[in-house]
């Protein structure tokens, strides 16, 4: 698992996310009852199976509360982990570790939890070359983060943003007078490191489509049957340099035979946002 | 329902939202196939029922990338939608609309599910007295929107932070010497605006926990014949006064067991963490 | 004294703080006068009585424009000080100790300055249960530093916004209809952390408050005599356990008697905006 | 009264303070017990004498909350205002005028403050050519406003940071080597449209001064009398064209004598640091 | 010319410039000299032929200080403009004018001069189908304007950033064993679109890229002769479908030759980071 | 060289650039080749004599991406540099050096480009008391970074915003009724430490001007005869203490007969706005 995040987009979402819940006034109940100097370990522990995923983020979490802390973790994100495993200790002031506990845990189990899920769609299609892929439906703020999960679960990455790819949907279709003319109109417009994506709903438009090169054919809500017929299409149009992608009705049951049917990537927004968070809990020992 | 959001978080929301999708390009896809002065008409719609919630985030989102654009709702956050229900229209600049549509989707749909899973968590319920409310478990950089739609759904607040509120957990009570010494620490320590709550496994602790006189009790992972049992207490202890918060194994096929112990407030975090997003969709007709 | 200020929080403000005096050329009279790599020796005292609060500022005004520095200092936030005494001292780079003075410095005079006339305060009614508190009248983007140095004097916090209690004023009476269906109204809408305070100005309006059971009622501008009166009614109304602040008129002449009524918080915005600075002073040894 | 704030500096810190008070949940009490489309007339008036300053940040702050609400005022920062004047009316949705209340009489107050608080002392000695300037002792955050406030109020202002003037100090001159070297090393080093003053103890470094030709020799500390007698050895020495500003020991009682010594200005951090907040306050009337 | 900035970006970018200029005194010598009710009306004019660029962004400057100043022009970013030409006309308060002056040229005047540049290489080579390209040396903050302008001057655009397309250089080819093997880590590692780019110094390393089937080689430092070559070599492998890009040494001068080898782009940071400005001034008439 | 930099405004800076480059998904091309622990041995070095500037970024920028990288330099801003020499070594993370390496560079080239050809045109008038000096026309955002370019290569800095020095253009003489009533207004409105310039264009201008004693007088556009003369009366006048400021056609050509005048300053934006960037590359050795 070769992506990585890089630390000063951790620093930045870390430390609003501690700003957000410690507020104006911060974590009266440790300071209440927890005395300054007391010391405590803690255990982060999987409740569940699944695809460790936030790591980093949680390490910053208690870092930036008190720099002296020592985060220890003897996994990476990506690694499996089964319900039990201790994920990482935590050692050092007792109120700095409960005060950024209820963070590293949301970013943890979020994170995890896309991973993990993706993990599975992508364990099911397995036997075949293709690949479950995300969509730019995440929770605003959290793309990067949404999309590095994905990445860790064994999933691929879709665009980014608006900015790094052209996706051409029915609408631009429609004002462009046809599939081929919008193509085109992108080929013409987007630079030579861009690559461009068409969505099309049936074979009509998916000829047309081949008809202009594009680099990527979204087949939506396509029939398994259409799915076929298009892969086969393709293979003997370009030899399959121009790359399939299936979406609509993907869910854990249905994915195995979409991708028997030979496309190259099937994207599903249910990774990113209907994905179960995975359970996991820290255990502290103060003094 | 009464709850709002302050137009200057929505604002601050809603343009780091945009500008992670618009990234360092822009639109690139609407850019090469749209005229840029065309016109188009889009029509908000629901595919599921539910309750509606993050309106205003939408509208602004529209509005952020054309100050032109006309957006119209009958209805507003909080209130009930059925699949097929028209939520709003915005008409104006085709290139506006289209690039702020994933925005304005991605906020509306996390959101109205949070809102609708809340709702049906709410309507199971509506027999007792008891009220479900959410945790700190949300997303980090959201918890006031994910907050908000809890409210738009029915259900009621938690904490918003560390800071508003005091609730001792098992650390903070063996680091006290007990749960009386540990409300005694909070009571001293907090200022008069600040309610505590103290969170009791047995019933023994509960005893103990009453005798300090605490705002709330949480009952964690107790029995329905635990919590009828602490209810009892409770109401010969100090007329109910001392408000009961029951926690743990909260779904939507337990917890009309759990309301019906006589409990004031069930929470979970299920309503912020596992709702399932709204499906929602933008129809938009250009020229 | 157990309140503290998270680090994140006080980075922020120092960072700020620092931009604003250096500007766009920085230092320009040290970077003219003073040799780049010359090293002083500086002692922080104090040249007046009083409460020293804001040394974690003081101390990361330093570090932020030289990580080299060394600051020591053998007291903490909330530790009564006397004219002369040595608060701190800094060594290191000359320049860096130079060009952080003035904002470590002025952080520090305010700061102290509030927790020293809060301290005054507190001092006057030490004999009697009250407490003093702060109110919502704090300079404008300092509240939660306002509020801690409060808390160093001594004294006890009111809320830290809108958002983290109710607190029914005349306006909110005057549409709901009555003090009491006022208070019933924010009883059901607020969340089951959240305290109720109901301000009343006469005795009639206190008993109505009292038929509603807020947490707290505010006296405002009430003789001492009523305030007598209104303690004695809140103890045979619920034994006390409403609490009552008074407001109105509160200075360090007439505190006393205020507090000797039985009330449990005297609130005022004297202490935050009207606190004399504490002088302090940084005597600097270059070479 | 020329000087003025940018309106995108206003912006930055209305919304600031707005988002401080109302931190995660809003005005929960307003929310609680105003009805949505509830309108009030509200009135802003003093009750003290003394000179209004701060309008545009409080025009701001009801403005945005809701950008529907009529705010409007017949007067202008730095006018003299008498107890019981009307300063402002602003009508419109009675939620937002309760909510941006406090942030809004928060600025004015404090900024009235110092306006009224620096015209007594420019009052006092209107009858000399002296003029009453600020310093960098400044609440962190709000230089910009402190010192307007001083304009507003008659006074004249010093350095705005420590990087648009030369002001040489006693460690500065020490490690130069003397007054002279000093400010010939300022004057070798600063860009020509930089002014050059240096702060001197006695009458001998104040010769020395002179004869290295500065801006501003900065007399801290002085008797009247040697004020007098420095005043009368500039003239002698260059005809008043360096200017003399004195320092130290500076209120309203003495400030008179001070400025009838000669000097060009007289700078005290009292007008900034201890100025009395001016009591306004605001009067509403819902529906 | 049909890419365009989104508002939101403008609005950030003008902000901070204006902040920069205006300090914390803002325009003191326009405060000085004209009265605050003074109107202006402003001729912005070129006085040199060139491509414009930027007219949003100064748009939003004299906006941002008044925003009933009145802007117009009929003329939009890309178009070309001859010595003399009036670009845009702002009318209304003489102050908010002067003060935004010099922020909304120093962008004009930037955009404008890349803008320009980047239409002389591609004028040159217009007879070719080569394009002229960017890189991503650009000034740091300002690359999506600084990329913005090349498009306006008819110039095509490289990569925006780290992340929205792989391009191998030696290092990584170094690495990785290899440019095939480089290039098919990359394949399998990068998104479905995310595009592929190599850079080869020798015909044998390009040949070898050739093989792995990348989707751009950047053809460094080779001499004409090799280029045509390497245009010759690609025809007969694939076509043409691979894209080839030259760099090195591309000036106004070698750029016409480099193009009639048949290439399809040729990149160069010339035009981002040597263009000279082009010359606009404000003509401002007052009152 | 005594000029610096904060380490809090180089952090602001070189953060904002990292993030601009490294986008959402990071730098793909590295972690798709490059081993995660793999180290390289980087060397920068200049392919062009000049003045090396920006040095501090360019360590920063390294350093944020890993704080384990070390970087070496035996030289300093300011300093002389020979094509071929080594500027720095660095050593570390070999992603982390490779993801760095542009933004470093970016700065360096721009800054050491500005400080290079500012120490051209100084080296030419080094014989002349006449100094080089920038004006307001740098890149937005840019402007300390710029001014501090500047002084690395020998030259001077005018004004910095709008609000550190005043400075009379025609358009405010032409509002206030002449050359010498502007200066008067501007001598009563402004503080004691802001400098006083006015342009003229005249030498009837120039005598006006002299009669209201500014402390600079910007001559613009005049002939080396009319520059004689204007320094030839200024001596007369007033010894020389007001400081004379040419501009207009300012070049590398021209610049010698200017200083030859006996003028004090010369300034043209040239310096920041045309000087041409300084090629410097970074060799690096991978594992």
């Amino acid at each position: 698992m070769k992506v990585r995040l890089s630390p000063i987009m951790i620093r930045h979402a870390v430390e609003s996310a501690l700003l957000e819940d410690l507020g104006r006034a911060g974590d009266i109940t440790s300071d209440a009852t927890i005395d300054g100097d007391a010391l405590a370990f803690a255990t982060l522990a999987t409740r569940e199976d699944g695809i460790i995923c936030g790591l980093p983020l949680a390490e910053a979490a208690f870092g930036m509360l008190d720099n002296g802390l020592e985060f220890k973790s003897s996994i990476v994100d990506g690694n499996s982990i089964v319900a039990g495993d201790t994920v990482a200790t935590v050692k050092g002031n007792a109120r700095a570790i409960l005060s950024a506990e209820r963070v590293a845990l949301n970013f943890l189990m979020r994170m995890s939890g896309i991973a993990s899920y993706t993990h599975r769609f992508a364990d099911v299609i397995s036997h075949t070359k293709a690949k479950i892929t995300c969509t730019r439906k995440t929770v605003p703020g959290h793309r990067a983060f949404d999309k590095y999960a994905v990445r860790c679960g064994g999933g691929s990455n879709h665009r980014f943003g608006l900015d790094d790819a052209v996706l051409i949907k029915d609408n631009h279709i429609a004002v462009s007078g046809g599939v081929k003319p919008a193509i085109e109109r992108a080929k013409s417009f987007a630079g030579h490191l861009v690559r461009i994506e068409v969505e099309v709903d049936t074979l009509e438009q998916f000829s047309e489509a081949l008809s202009a090169d594009p680099d990527v054919v979204l087949l939506d809500n396509m029939s398994n049957e259409q799915l076929t017929e298009a892969v086969k299409i393709n293979k003997s149009d370009n030899g399959g340099a121009i790359k399939l992608e299936a979406s609509g009705n993907v869910t854990l049951d249905t994915v195995k035979a979409i991708a028997e049917t030979g496309v190259d990537y099937i994207s599903t927004s249910k990774i990113t946002m209907s994905a179960p968070t995975l359970d996991l809990g820290l255990d502290i020992k103060i003094g």
